[in-house]
């Protein structure tokens, strides 16, 4: 590991994670006070992920936002690399997407990765990543977005529309490029080697600016399309980036979906949803009662009461009470897994209808070939 | 330039290739006397070019002619990168492989490589290689194949059935196979980096075994594939290599389409073909006449004589006879290139007025999407 403690790559994270540094890492911008005005100037409000430092960083957000107040309007981007279930933590930017589409009245482009995560993992069949990306757009179509602007790309599905615009990117970019960026060796499979141009592709799919919401992991794919943009005469992307999502057992790296207990999946039974917040959460809580109740709890390590932070209560008030009464020894971890449990379970009762919905709804969503 | 004082990869032709050698150096198998009569076992005759060398090595064909005669099909497979217009020396291995689809009553797949010339020529866009693609497409037709059993590929139209193929491929391939087989650098672009697996897919398109008729400079494209075949649970494809048809301006390298002096298209009129031969065909004559006659010329280094022995004159006593009389000074330099002159333009006329026709026949060639 890097003298930094952490590594974050599309492929791999690990360690814990300091934000600030990425940002310096990165070469990426802090959100600013002076950015959430510009978002509320036109939103009318700020999103509890912003405000909480959810998505915490950007590149040309400013930018785009200025041109939108004098009437030049973007397109929102986003994805998922098909090589599991869903689980909550991909809901994240996928959530906070939704909300930009609204406030800012743009078409959407939710592209599935099925080619990457088959050239990415050894074991998996381009019959199993292509079934995934079926599953995981029955999530994304759940949380209510309208196949009238927001279109699904499948990457086998839409190579026709894809190949033409990643070959103009791919001619720009050669190995050293892939190598700086993305730690590539000799031994890397030419399918990934090329595929960063395919995440690129729908960066240009539309004749106007796009602004992508992505955990910020997957920068370095377009950091590379920011460099391409001016050589192919486009402009380049905006990005708006999320934190990483703890996996149940703890800070240190992402919720994974081939990590069977760290994760909860969109579609788990409540009992099984108790069952693993009970039994992996991570607790910043104290050994025993008496102890928790003299010391009290860590919210800020606790993976439960981050998780409410995150995405499972909206509301600042409620939160702050929990984050008051875990610290002061109040409330006890038990009952903070009880109120994630609980909010969780409700989530994915309404979820998991809207879930099944969307397999009626599928096709309307699936961007046509030309 | 290598101690072989030659060099032979798919985007590079260089030096006067000793083709024994070239034989050892890719490792491929010399066509030898048994392999022609299996042909003509099945065939019925020996096609000129076989007789003469023009087909000289091979991987595998043995074994494939072996299994045709035990009621084992196989399919055909070439292709052209369409960098420019066609030219007489493009249709050599087109013209045998109709040969072989009559003779062994085979489908046929002919790929034109519009990506590729794109990833190669930094001055070259998609649309113009995409239409030297429809161009060639045109003169490919226009030599009788039939849309029953020949179907055209064009790598951008038809990548959505090429592209989950080459990932197959792509997967079992990594960067260092890459710059053994074709010198690639971390300077070369990632579209030219992930390509060949897309000339790989073809082979795989059909469920039977492969033959691929080709100049012999794209053998380390199906290097590759034959490695890769087994890894993907596929049949090794098999080929049958033409020698690189040499440049009017002389032996040495082969017939570009990008360099105007030395090529004669298929669109030349009359006119302008007797005076590419007159005044660019490489000759193998005495500076004057009286010596001419005296020592006689050189047919084995004359491009004229070549392109007879090669394409335009069948009839192996014709041959000789200009052969015998060129060497022995009784023909003289004007009247061998009269000769050709003569030859090339009758074959054009017929195949200009068929490839005429090729645009009205042109949709029903196109491979259709599934």
């Amino acid at each position: 590991m890097p003298s930094d403690d952490f590594i974050v790559t599309p492929w791999h994270v690990e360690g814990e994670i300091d934000y600030d540094k990425l940002i310096k890492q990165f070469g990426t911008e802090k959100i600013t006070g002076e950015i959430l005005k510009k978002i509320e100037k036109t939103a009318g409000e700020i999103h509890f992920m912003l405000r909480r430092g959810i998505f915490f960083s950007h590149r040309d957000l400013g930018k785009i936002l200025d041109e939108y107040q004098s009437g030049k309007k973007f397109f929102l981007y986003t994805g998922r690399g098909p090589s599991g279930h869903t689980h909550i933590g991909h809901l994240v930017p996928w959530v906070f997407a939704k909300w930009l589409q609204e406030k800012f009245q743009t078409t959407m482009y939710f592209q599935l990765t099925d080619d990457e995560k088959f050239y990415a993992k050894e074991n998996l069949t381009l019959e199993q990543t292509k079934s995934f990306a079926y599953e995981n757009a029955l999530d994304f179509i759940a949380l209510g977005f309208k196949p009238e602007n927001t279109k699904i790309i499948i990457n086998t599905n839409n190579i026709r529309t894809l190949y033409p615009i990643a070959a103009q990117v791919a001619k720009k970019i050669n190995f050293s490029n892939t190598k700086a960026v993305f730690g590539f060796k000799n031994e890397t499979n030419i399918g990934m080697i090329f595929y960063t141009s395919l995440q690129s592709a729908p960066c240009f799919i539309e004749d106007r600016q796009v602004l992508i919401p992505l955990g910020v992991d997957q920068d370095p794919h377009f950091r590379i399309t920011r460099d391409v943009a001016p050589k192919i005469g486009r402009p380049k992307p905006a990005l708006i980036h999320n934190i990483m999502i703890p996996s149940l057992t703890g800070p240190g790296g992402k919720m994974s979906a081939s990590e069977e207990s760290g994760t909860i999946y969109t579609t788990d039974s409540p009992q099984v949803v108790k069952k693993k917040i009970n039994k992996y959460a991570f607790s910043g809580g104290q050994p025993t009662v008496e102890e928790h109740r003299r010391i009290g709890g860590n919210p800020d390590i606790d993976v439960s009461y981050q998780y409410l932070r995150i995405f499972f209560e909206p509301d600042d008030k409620k939160l702050k009470s929990i984050y008051d009464d875990y610290k002061s020894g109040k409330m006890l971890t038990g009952e903070l897994k009880a109120i994630l449990i609980d909010k969780v379970n409700s989530f994915l009762e309404e979820h998991q209808q809207k879930r099944e919905k969307a397999k009626d709804q599928i096709e309307r969503f699936l961007l046509s070939e030309k």
